[in-house]
């Protein structure tokens, strides 16, 4: 059994009530927060060693990464975070100093961001360090950029390059918060997520809350140098658009926006993040299915990307 | 380094803001929630395989166990149980049936208490399974049952019986969240807490929280019939007594209240709660440390229960 497939079968039975505005299946949760201007977005996330890191990555590192991971889900929902709690799993015999090692990355990242620790647990693990991190962020009331909005004609854009996060960029990627936040502010952004289980998986997502399909055109993928530099060096690595299309953990900004717009979009875009490279990848159809254009033609594409439990 | 000592030296390091009004170091987080007469409270809590249960556990006395915790920790502020997330870490290879059942106990305990679960996250877990729940709750405005709050001549109070949980009640529990809320309504408690890792070491937190010392007088201390039980018949056992001051997960409630309530308290209580001791353990003193008063006079008592990397 997959992760959707679980996460499908478990989200139907969990207990509901009416403070929840977005329960399971989104970025993050939406809850009431009592306040008229805002709502709470609600979040939790973890990392595992020999999984998402391991005993050779620097521990700031570790605890930067569990951080960022949970802002991209802030970003994802356009919000702003504010408060998160750390629960941390530590093996007998851990060194005190890997863990102050580690509070430094998480806390400098939140810093950076304005969030604030107001605690956490720690308890015993029997083999390797986990570090569970659960963010409060606000929303502005109302705002709604769910994987269940996209429309049909919609243009799909992502921030960034793609591919070979796990050989660069995993332990230092910047969360899209500004980026999301200006896109919501200044756009009618309609699907908004981003991308941790690789672009044609993450896609999927969408276009199955959404009910539609996509079309992708293979030369607008922006795919990453060190993905490109693998095809061609690595024995037995993914040909570079498939990393672009299938590799775990971009953490970029995927959404779609009223073709409409896009012009405008791309325009503004380059004045205001001249560094950050975005790309219109492929458009919103009504026929399902996820397609990929190229000199040869279209071919449809399975939407699985990266799962944790294949 | 015990867990005690980590997290003591881990709080002054984090980063806070002016929307956390109490943060790392008690039962929960207190955050602003932007709503006039009530304020949020927050707390995360992992449960691990081979730590906290076992492979024999049955999957619904995990999950319930995993939010009881939390929720023990809300009625340690004496509050309100809302919205929990759950993070799950499985290993390769996990049986699907078993997470369903998992869930099957944490569903049913919230919707006992009225918790929606608003979502989570599936991880991938090297040896075992854990989890992780953080629940938010809230709080009347400005209501404070701090750790700190306790005063020289206060009565010291415990509900239950303590001692043995781990033979017995540590998967069944009841978290004392109606308790809580009616004796925060009806008297002036000053420190209140959950017995997570014994008597002894979970009063000398509220001793250290609030500088003052105490003293217990031994023929009072509830001890459950299981610690009795086991000191009489299993080789090596704890003696009874020791057992209830320091056995871990009792989950009972502890807390202080002006000498001058505690004669109506424990009459109202046994009118209110008929089926659950109230007992009342010992005072608040000046003199700092932990004293234990027995018919062979007074001696002090280490404030260590149990911990997690003894």
């Amino acid at each position: 059994m997959t992760e959707f497939e679980l996460i499908r079968r478990l989200i139907p039975t969990l207990p509901t009530s009416s403070i929840v505005e977005v329960g399971a299946g989104d970025d993050c949760a939406v809850l009431q927060s009592g306040n008229p201007n805002s709502e709470w977005l609600f979040k939790t996330d973890a990392v595992v060693e020999n999984v998402h890191f391991t005993s050779e990555t620097p521990p700031e590192k570790v605890g930067r990464k569990a951080l960022a991971r949970c802002l991209s889900d802030i970003a994802a929902m356009a919000g702003y975070p504010t408060v998160a709690l750390v629960t941390l799993g530590l093996p007998e015999g851990f060194r005190s100093d890997w863990v102050d090692r580690c509070y430094e990355g998480i806390n400098g990242l939140a810093r950076q961001h304005g969030v604030a620790i107001a605690g956490g647990e720690t308890t015993r693990s029997l083999a390797g360090i986990f570090i569970s991190i659960t963010l409060l962020g606000t929303l502005p009331n109302g705002r709604r950029l769910l994987r269940s909005k996209a429309c049909v004609g919609d243009g799909i854009f992502v921030t960034g390059e793609l591919g070979g996060s796990i050989q660069a960029k995993h332990l230092d990627f910047e969360p899209r918060l500004t980026e999301a936040s200006w896109l919501a502010d200044h756009y009618s952004i309609h699907a908004l997520m981003d991308i941790s289980d690789g672009l044609a998986g993450d896609l999927g997502q969408i276009l199955l809350a959404s009910n539609v399909g996509a079309e992708l055109l293979a030369t607008s993928i922006p795919i990453s140098r060190v993905a490109k530099l693998r095809a061609r060096e690595a024995t037995g690595a993914k040909p570079a658009l498939l990393a672009a299309l299938t590799d775990g953990e971009d953490f970029e900004l995927l959404f779609t926006v009223s073709s409409s717009q896009a012009v405008s979009l791309v325009d503004s875009w380059k004045q205001r993040f001249p560094l950050l490279k975005l790309s219109c990848v492929g458009r919103i159809t009504a026929l399902p299915g996820l397609r990929l254009r190229d000199a040869n033609g279209t071919r449809t594409f399975q939407t699985h990307g990266f799962t944790h439990f294949a």
